[in-house]
């Protein structure tokens, strides 16, 4: 059992990654769900969350709301790809109960203390919760297992030429995690862009009972609005890869967050050369589609026999 | 009686502050003291700062360490200005107390909660605390009674052409609580460079018994290393300021603090034109001097009294 | 007599300095006046050498238009301080004859280098001819006699806090004169603000016939529109100090124009401090105003008695 | 028979590049070569333009010296790449004749301007000259046939991960090109890094007399210096474009230069998908590498029975 605190602005891709770690309840302890805004405000990315922990069957795992904007400046938000409420045209039933007491950053800090050396940070939305938890508390970096994101790209962004979504929503918070000491873990547009929804794929997951309400319409939405010759669930390659590091390659690096430019801002400079410098990154730069499906749609079959 | 809130890095201007703030406490009641790297290292600082609660006699008041370094990037020290420990060639009795159980940024954060509209911040070295506090919890812009800081400028800088020490030791920072929504009264070295420790005063500071053992060598050797005639005793002015704000004549302007110039990180620019825009500081543009010493001399005064 | 070229965009002060030449012609010869887009547009203030040349009985000098835009981006004009035409309310005759062939460039290269070491480039506009005359032949740095510029401030700017109009307008270029090698002299709106068209300098105006058609009004104009009590006529300095240095108290410096700021570019970073770097500039820190006004009066008194 | 002017700073591509010009003189006619600083200084270009030349029989075409150094600021050079000398270990020899008196700046203006609507400038190396040709003349824009120039990336950079070299040791020359108006035919890293050198290629050359002493040791050398399975004869590339423009996928795209970031400066920053703006360049995507030998080769072919 692997123990992770899942940092996200669900956010379709989000809602997907979440079902995977629900439907992989016998490799995951998922620790804690936080939020942070970003694909949508942090209003509705903390309600996505809640009713996805319901409709998930996650249990009384806690979700604890966190910051609202970016560390530095004025944010964007991908409404135009994520629909207004963030989750396309689901509609899962309203939560029972609602979020944790406290804060993001608090609760990522105490639960990383309480166990340090267990648990891997997974983080799929803009890094501002995590800039601040480690601003606020350098140790979390020691604490940490491992963190692992989605974000960047060593090759092109998708908001724009440059930059990924998740870095450009917040450049400075992700300058402030990939220097801070500890090996970032990656998954970025190079892979996560492979990772498409195919008729096959769709075809397998309207198989999946009352789990397809929620699966299907988000990968048509998402297909809908997304160029690329399909929908690509970005944030959960990073729980695959927490699942089975072994689906992807990757390769150490620096990467080097921009802050500066005045058309690059958040993109993630990355340099396999190294030039003498530690990496402070591990990059990956390919997956195994096949296998990746594998375990994504095995899980979602575990999780859809429990939720019937 | 105001509630005050310090925020520093002693730092030789530090201590003088502080022992403006323990002699007057027939009008202020601090209600914490809070360090962070700046000067000197914040080991430094929490230290000095613990020794001088003790030598200025300021009770129980809590003394809690924050950030050791800035927000986004590396940060500059000033320890040619304020000698390697931080107190010039002053040396303080060691404390018998440690520093309080936290962290400065939660401190500010739930001080400021339970009192809301009640006190005043006086932060006077980099902005790190703050701008984090502001960034985990944005009501303490609400809570928060006033906020009044020593940095920055409107013509020219200390630590380099463009920009003051402080502004210039976390920019991001500053711009982050400069942005915040609160009103920023700004003492700058617009006038805190007025506010020299002449031979007159430190004339009279010779006569105030265990106290002028602080004052004098303080005054003296930060006399020494900066260059425009005499010692400016630049954070003091920040406490003068919430003794009587009559002291100083201030304007309302724009500050917006540069984050990105190859040679102006740090630089407050500030526009008094507002051009439209809603002015987001209460910027100090002149001193009566004479007063101001009156003021901090008499506070000297009545603290060296009770410290024999 | 000392041989000057003058690099201009009028603009009122502009004018102001061209008459300060015509009236010096005892002790310059004015082998050339170069335009460049600047306070207005480069068709105009070309027009308005044109004009002023056969106004102010310049005789055959050439003036000789050169660049309309900035050498990097767009660049910003002062049509609010100048009038749309550039000259405020003054209506000059249409001038007989036209600009020289060739561009601005070329004749300040070839001007040059025909007669090195003799001649003082006077630029009191925008640098954008300047930096591409470095640029296309480095030698005029050697071959310039000297090199004095109205332009930038070493505290605060005035088409925004950080930044003076010449300077704003083309960054770059400004960038490119300063780190060309040579020392500029640069009379910026630290002494130029003090040079002042006071009511009593009005009065002497108004009793100079013809040339009081051309002062008067501009000067009235330029009065209006500017804030500081009266209007200063910035580019008569520059011209001023070719004439008699003695006005102007400078001190070396190290001067950086900021080309990547967020709020202050354009802005000329002045360091007084040198700090081992060779100075590139001679700043200007004080102006004897009294002096100055008597110089420029005596100018234009006999430029007046010459022409009625 | 197009007219061709080509700007470049001899580097051992621009050799390979300029041999593919005069072996190709059925359709190409060379109507100037300039050089300027860039993989090696500009004494160095230019001396090896002149020995290229006279060895490869381009008879009386002018070869004019121009910018040593960037529109800004310091610039990078690539002797790593190209050998101290610029062309690795080849020896050429000394040439009999002097370049051309004159600029290149001024070459390329009055050039184009003696021809207008006929002759496409082709630039393979920094943009310098070009940008300080459109500052100075901005009518070359429209008296430019057609710009195409080897530089830049839509995805990685070689210099370092975001720039290409041409791009990097220029980059605000770089973004007045791109900017002026026209449409830049951009022959990237994309494309050019797939025209390497074989073996089977160096088996070809081997076998073409006097020609074979400067290409078999260029691409030796440059093959070891360069990573990617063999050496990339980049400059080629550009020429090969105007000779057969259908060995090139080009897609139409607006080309953003940053000029100003930490780690970015120098990127291309491509956006196919125009969001509303015109596009200003239109960049090479896939290249037909088979015919793009078959084109190389066979001009090298006719070239080297020419000269033996």
């Amino acid at each position: 059992m692997k123990k992770v605190l899942i940092d996200c602005d669900p956010g379709i891709d989000d809602a997907l990654a979440l079902a995977l770690a629900a439907g992989s309840a016998d490799f995951l302890d998922v620790v804690g769900v936080t939020t942070v805004g970003g694909n949508v405000d942090l209003s509705l990315t903390t309600a996505n969350a809640l009713a996805l922990r319901e409709f998930l069957g996650m249990g009384d795992v806690p979700v604890t709301p966190g910051s609202a904007g970016a560390l530095l400046r004025q944010t964007v938000r991908a409404a135009h790809v994520h629909g207004a409420g963030g989750l396309g045209d689901v509609v899962l039933p309203a939560p029972e109960r609602g979020a944790s007491p406290g804060h993001a950053v608090d609760h990522i800090i105490e639960t990383l203390k309480a166990d340090p050396g267990e648990i891997t940070l997974v983080a799929v939305g803009p890094l501002t919760n995590l800039a601040l938890a480690v601003r606020r508390e350098p140790r979390v970096v020691e604490w940490a297992r491992d963190l692992v994101i989605m974000g960047g790209s060593y090759t092109r962004g998708n908001h724009n030429p440059a930059a990924e979504f998740n870095m450009l929503a917040d450049p400075e918070a992700a300058a402030v995690v990939f220097e801070a000491g500890w090996t970032v873990t990656m998954l970025g547009l190079d892979v996560t862009l492979s990772a498409v929804v195919t008729a096959d794929v769709l075809e397998r997951m309207r198989g999946l009972g009352r789990l397809s309400e929620l699966l299907v319409p988000a990968a048509r939405f998402y297909g809908v609005v997304t160029a690329e010759g399909g929908p690509a669930i970005h944030d959960a390659c990073a729980v695959a890869y927490v699942l089975d590091p072994s689906l992807f390659t990757c390769v150490p690096a620096v990467v080097d967050v921009e802050t500066m430019g005045q058309f690059t801002r958040g993109m993630t400079v990355t340099d396999f050369k190294l030039r003498d410098r530690r990496p402070n990154a591990l990059v990956a730069t390919s997956v195994d589609v096949e296998r990746f499906w594998d375990v994504v749609l095995g899980a979602y079959g575990k999780l859809a026999a429990r939720l019937g």
